[in-house]
């Protein structure tokens, strides 16, 4: 099968034998969406040699439980041991020794096909689209958020970065009824947001700003965009961290000492969350996608992906049935 | 009467009218502590002018409510603007207003007379020595971390930083029951927390440990205090900040957001508290006394409280009746 792989830190499209593993699910690939993540590892993040790729959705090839077969799914992306504590208190996105597809020593899914524990698997319901339905992982990665800040009511919440994640982490916030402002630089993707209903400032616009949020969620990746977040939070207020630099960032201790901001590191979340916001129509990831490619041209996708500023990029496999008009 | 002031930079020893606010109380200052923001405020930190000095007991000299008259005291450094809606929640600390003693915008304790507003006084009880009571405002920032990280029993804390504050946030979190680890340098500092039944750990030995921690406590003020801190907390775990930096400290963004990691920033706690633990004598303070000074000598003091390393130095003011032996 065909496979977008880094091999000894060079990216190829390359011909490789189909993978099996006796106990997981072998699920053929629709569509695959192309994220921070994967540019961070071409840039040498995270050390990974393989096939590349967590954010899909695909069809159910073979399972060890035949009840899979044909359904299409999404998955969990972390693998845990199923041994150690945290596999045991369910908690496998924190396994010590986990795998995490297309992340961290496991194929992942810029692929033909890519096989997965079948625990990993959720269903996607029939009035999910493929295209909307291979946004699931990132907006569970936006739904863990809420998982780990108690947001009250009548918070005011700052979504800094108007990239593919800082939109789908506006659209969740506001689905679950909070009052959000997606900070950005771009007049266009801010457009996008502001078409969708979404309050947007630019991040211009915050330079003088004297209010401040309870809440403010860091999506820019950058060290400036962290600046922002420190001197945009309440006393006592939350920083959510939702992206990684390759850099480390200058942390003023001052800035969150003597205001006794809390920052919290936030990673993957809950896949039916993100389902359910999407079976409900109450995010529309479609608006995001800038470029669909074929896994073929996928050095070319990559390419796209990369540009700054670019929106979501997908892999189109060959298996992907369904008209994307 | 005489104060310890800084002015244009520059330190003395001054003779200064007796300050008097109608609607304050004064207080005759018995003894001050040294601590490390004053050293930072030497430095340019919170670019502050006036009579430095936040850690204090004396007696109430005069007062609106004479009922205050003669009784002894330590007091909350912050003295909110008592108009905004911190100060209408009751959270004067973060009034952004706020003056606070010694640090900003409202001369300190290191004089012989304070004026501080009738509602930051707290009374000390009989049983709580003079030189016991000079601790309650560092003690009350220990306590400030059980007001904000809920931690389970059975939870393993590490302290980092043997200096005065992590030696009494060490204490103050064994008194409540928890499982505490003090991690130092320094052989004769770690023997303190020893002799009163303190467990702790050499910073050295940490680095090849395994074992991570629930909570870290960051009492070292340092950039690689910060970065083990980071090494040492499990994932989901939780490092508490206690302590600034002059620089900003390089924040590695994967260290925190993928283990999840949640960092909170954490100053000054509730004074009750601190004297409450005073009275129950679950925590010993006196044995952190480096050295007493005259006010008179109050540039060697301060000297002294700078040298890399040093306990806590305190000055005694002429009123100081009590015996030091």
């Amino acid at each position: 099968m065909r496979a977008l792989r880094l091999t000894d830190g060079v990216l190829q499209v390359a011909d490789v034998p189909c993978p099996s593993a006796a106990d997981e699910a072998l699920v053929r690939v629709e569509y695959a969406g192309i994220c921070a993540t994967d540019a961070a590892i071409l840039n040498g993040y995270a050390n990974f040699s393989g096939t590349l790729g967590h954010e899909f959705v695909g069809v159910v090839e073979t399972a060890p439980d035949a009840g899979w077969v044909g359904r299409r799914v999404v998955a969990d992306i972390n693998v845990g041991c199923g041994a150690c504590c945290a596999c045991a208190a369910g908690n496998a996105r924190h396994c010590p020794r986990r795998t995490v597809l297309g992340i961290r020593d496991r194929d992942g899914a810029f692929a033909e096909f890519v096989t997965v524990p079948a625990a990993n698997l959720y269903a996607v319901p029939e009035s999910i689209s493929p295209l909307a339905a291979v946004f699931t992982e990132p907006l569970a990665a936006a739904c863990r958020i809420l998982e780990q800040v108690a947001i009250p009511p009548g918070s005011l919440i700052g979504v800094l970065g108007d990239g593919k994640l800082g939109q789908l982490i506006a659209q969740v916030l506001r689905a679950h009824g909070l009052s959000v402002r997606l900070v950005g630089r771009h007049a266009g993707k801010l457009r996008i947001a502001e078409k969708l209903g979404l309050q947007v400032q630019t991040a211009d616009a915050l330079k003088t700003a004297t209010h401040r949020f309870d809440v403010v969620v860091e999506a820019t990746g950058r060290a400036d965009g962290f600046a922002d977040a420190l001197r945009l939070v309440r006393p006592q207020g939350t920083v959510v961290l939702k992206t990684t630099g390759r850099e480390a960032w200058p942390l003023p201790s001052a800035a969150v000492v003597v205001p006794e901001v809390t920052l919290i590191g936030s990673r993957c979340g809950n896949m039916a969350a993100a389902l359910q916001l999407l079976a409900e129509q109450k995010v529309n990831p479609l608006v995001l996608i800038e470029a669909v490619y074929d896994l073929a041209d996928g050095l070319r996708a990559v390419e796209h992906a990369r540009r700054p500023g670019a929106l979501k990029v997908l892999l189109r496999m060959a298996s992907a049935a369904v008209s994307e008009d």
